[in-house]
C-alpha cells in the first residue's frame, strides 16, 4: 500500500464495522482485532462528554445468582458461562490495556429486612437451590456478623459467593485502550444516520458528526456490520430496514447515585435487598441503584427515584446516612421482549446484532465477545448462541403468514 | 484629576470598602453609591464560579411570621420592618437594575400532617396571635381547598399571608447591576488576607487573587471598612484583630435541592411543615430546604440530608415524586450566638460590621442596607439598630474585667 498518489476507496474500509462503542461493541472489536481483522467502532458520544450508554451507567454487578428469574433457564446458562470466563477475560484485558478494571470477588449478600423480605428471599433461595446454585442461607445473626454495617433488623440473608463485580467504567476505559492497541479504530462523536442496504444485503452505514445534524452524511462500507447500539438500536434500525431485521428493544430507565465511603464505613460485599443494591468500588465509591422505569428515552433524575434509592439504602445499611453524595445519574437498559440478548444474524446478509443485554450487559460481555467473534470469523452460529437469535421474535408472525 | 503622568495613591481609593459581595454587602454598597459615596466591594468568588455564600444558597423566603422564635422579640420587630420595606425596595431595585427579581406575595401555608405536627403548629399559632401577627388558622379541609397539592392527610394549617418570597439569586444579580450602574466598583475573585490596623483604628485590607495563594498581598486603604463576610467573618477577622472586635459568627450548614415544576404541579404558596419548606419560583424551580447542621465549613451533600428533604417534601406534597431534580447544593448560614445580626461599630475606629443574619439574610437585606447607610453616612447608630451592636456579646466579659 505504500507509495502512489491515490488511495483505493476500499483500502481504508474495515472488514468489520461495529455500531456502538459500549462494552459489547468494544469487547467484540478487541477480540476481532486480536484475531487479525481490521475493525472500526463507531460511537455517537464524543470523548469530552460523559458516556450516555448503559455500559457507563451500570453498577457493574456480575450476578447470575441474584438476578436469576424463574422463567430464564437458558439465560442463566449463558450468564454462568460468562461469569466463569471473567477471571481470564480480566487478566487478558488488564495485560493488553496495561490498567486495572476493579474486579472484586468477595461475593454478594442478598438480605431480608422484614418478614415479607424473608418470604421473598426464601423463595429465591429455594429456587437457586433447585438449580444447584451455590448460595448459602444465613440467619440474621450470621448475616450481621458477616457484614456488621447491615441494619440490626436484618432477619436473614442468602450469600452468593460467586456473584462478583467489576468497575464497569474502568472496564470500558480499558477496552478502549486494548482495542486501540490491537489495531482497532474507534471513531467517536459520530452518529449513524441509517444503514445502507438493498433489501437482501446491508453494505454500509451513513454517518455524520454527532454535533452537526446539518452535515452531509458520509457512507462507510464494510462486508460485516455489527449493531451494538444498546437502547438506541430500534431508533437506528426501524426507520429504513424491513421489520423482521429489527429486534424488539426498548429502553428501561434506571436511576443511580454514588456516595463516597469513609474509613468508618467501607463495604466489601455487594449488598442487595428486594428493592436496592449497594456496590462498593475499589476507588471508594459506593454505587446505589437502581430504579426500573418504562418511560422511553427520558433520563431525568426524579425526586421519587432518588428518594427511594436513598431510603432503601439507608434501611439496609444505616451508616450511609452520613456519607457524602458524589454523583447521581440515569441510564437506559436495552431490554428485549424476553429480557435475553439478541445475538447473531438478521434476515439481511452482512448485518449482525449483539444487543438487548438488559440488566446483564457487564456480566455477559465476555461470553458475547467470544461467541460473536467465533460467529463473525467462521460464519457458523455457535451452539451456545443459538437460543438468542433474532428469529425467536418472528416465529409466530411467520406461522400466520 | 485629569492630566499628569502619575496617579496619587489615594486618588483611586474609595471612601468605603465593603468586604463581601453577597446580598448584604451589595445592598449597602448600592445605597451608599446612590448617596454619592465612592464604594468598592471585594468578593472572593470569581464570576465564573457559582457563588458560595448564603445569599445564593438561600431559598428566598421573607418569613418573619413562620420564623418567629419564642425568645426573639427584638429580631421580630426588625424582621417585620424589613418585610414592610420590601415592595419599595424591589421597585427601586428593579428600576435601577432593569431586571425582575421574582418577588411573590401569595403568602405561606404552614401545615400540619399529623397530630404531633398539629400540637406544634397550635403552639406556634397561639404565640403568633399573642404578638398580634396576622396568621389565620385553617382546619385540614380548608387548607386542602386552599392548596389542593397538599397531602390529603393535612390536619391543619396556619396561613401567613404576609410571609412573602423573592428569587434571591435574581436579587443578587440585580444588586450587582444596580450597584455598578450607581458607580460602585465590584472586585471579584479577590480574597482578603487580613485587615490592616494599629490597635485603635483600621485603615485598609490586604488582598490577593483568590486563585493565587502565593501572590504578594496588595493593600487597599479606605476610611471606612465594612465587613459583610457572612459565615467566613470569623476566619477573616480572628487571626489578627483584638478579640472584642471579632463577632461570634459560626457557619450552620444547610442542604437544599430544587425540582422543576410541571404544568400539572405548579405551586404558588410557600409550603412549610415542621421539617421542610417548598418554595415555588416564578421560573418553574421548586426549592426544597433545608437541613441545619453544625459541622463547620463542610458543604458536602450527604445521603441522609437529601433523603430527609425528599421524604419530607413528598409527605407534604406527594406530587413532587414525579418531578425532575434540577440541582442540589449546600450553603453556610452565618449564625451569631443569639441568632440576631451584628450591625454597626467595632472597638476599632473605621471598622464596621453587617454580619450574622443567619436564617434571615434575604428578609433583612432592605432594613440592614437602610440602617447601615444611615449609620455610615452620619456616624450615628440609628435607634432601630441599637439592639444589634457587637458590644452585647462582650458585656459580661467587661464586667469581669
Amino acid at each position: 500500500m505504500a507509495g502512489g498518489g491515490a488511495l483505493s476507496g476500499n483500502a481504508a474500509m474495515p472488514e468489520t464495522l461495529i455500531v456502538g462503542g459500549g462494552l459489547i461493541g468494544l469487547a467484540i472489536g478487541w477480540q476481532l482485532a486480536k484475531a487479525g481483522r481490521s475493525v472500526m467502532v463507531i460511537e455517537r458520544d464524543s470523548p469530552a462528554a460523559s458516556p450516555s450508554g448503559a455500559s457507563w451507567a451500570a453498577a457493574g454487578m456480575l450476578a447470575p445468582l441474584a438476578e436469576v428469574g424463574f422463567n430464564e433457564p437458558v439465560l442463566l446458562a449463558l450468564s454462568r458461562a460468562s461469569l466463569a470466563m471473567y477471571p481470564e477475560f480480566v487478566a487478558e484485558l488488564e495485560a493488553d490495556a496495561g490498567q486495572p478494571v476493579g474486579y472484586r470477588t468477595e461475593g454478594t449478600l442478598i438480605v431480608a429486612l422484614d418478614n415479607d423480605d424473608a418470604a421473598w428471599l426464601r423463595r429465591q433461595y429455594d429456587f437457586q437451590q433447585s438449580l444447584g446454585l451455590p448460595t448459602r442461607w444465613m440467619d440474621g445473626n450470621e448475616a450481621w456478623e458477616q457484614e456488621p454495617h447491615l441494619a440490626p433488623s436484618v432477619t436473614a440473608a442468602a450469600f452468593a459467593p460467586t456473584d462478583h463485580q467489576v468497575d464497569n467504567r474502568r472496564l470500558m476505559t480499558a477496552l478502549r485502550e486494548a482495542f486501540a492497541r490491537a489495531g482497532g479504530e474507534l471513531r467517536t462523536g459520530t452518529e449513524v444516520v441509517r444503514i445502507q442496504h438493498d433489501g437482501d444485503r446491508a453494505s454500509g452505514i451513513w454517518v455524520r458528526p454527532s454535533d452537526d445534524a446539518g452535515a452531509d452524511p458520509e457512507l462507510l462500507e464494510a462486508p460485516q456490520l455489527v449493531v451494538c447500539a444498546g437502547a438506541w438500536t430500534r431508533l437506528l434500525m426501524a426507520n429504513n430496514l424491513p421489520a423482521p431485521a429489527v429486534p424488539p428493544i426498548r429502553p428501561v430507565k434506571g436511576q443511580l447515585l454514588s456516595l463516597t465511603m469513609s474509613p468508618l464505613l467501607r463495604l466489601s460485599y455487594v449488598i442487595r435487598t428486594r428493592r436496592v443494591y449497594l456496590v462498593p468500588k475499589l476507588d471508594g465509591r459506593l454505587v446505589i441503584g437502581a430504579t426500573s422505569e418504562d418511560v422511553g428515552f427520558d433520563t431525568r433524575l426524579t425526586a421519587g427515584g432518588l428518594f427511594e434509592l436513598l431510603r432503601d439504602a439507608w434501611e439496609a445499611v444505616p451508616g450511609v446516612y452520613d456519607l457524602p453524595v458524589r454523583e447521581s445519574w440515569a441510564g437506559l437498559r436495552p431490554a428485549s421482549r424476553d429480557h435475553a440478548p439478541v445475538l447473531g444474524p438478521t434476515p439481511l446478509a452482512g448485518l449482525y446484532l449483539a444487543v438487548g443485554h438488559y440488566r446483564n450487559g457487564v456480566l455477559l460481555t465476555p461470553a458475547t465477545a467470544r461467541l460473536m467473534c467465533e460467529f463473525l470469523l467462521t460464519g457458523e452460529v455457535p451452539e451456545a448462541m443459538q437460543p438468542f437469535g433474532l428469529a425467536r421474535f418472528h416465529r409466530r408472525a411467520r406461522m400466520h403468514a
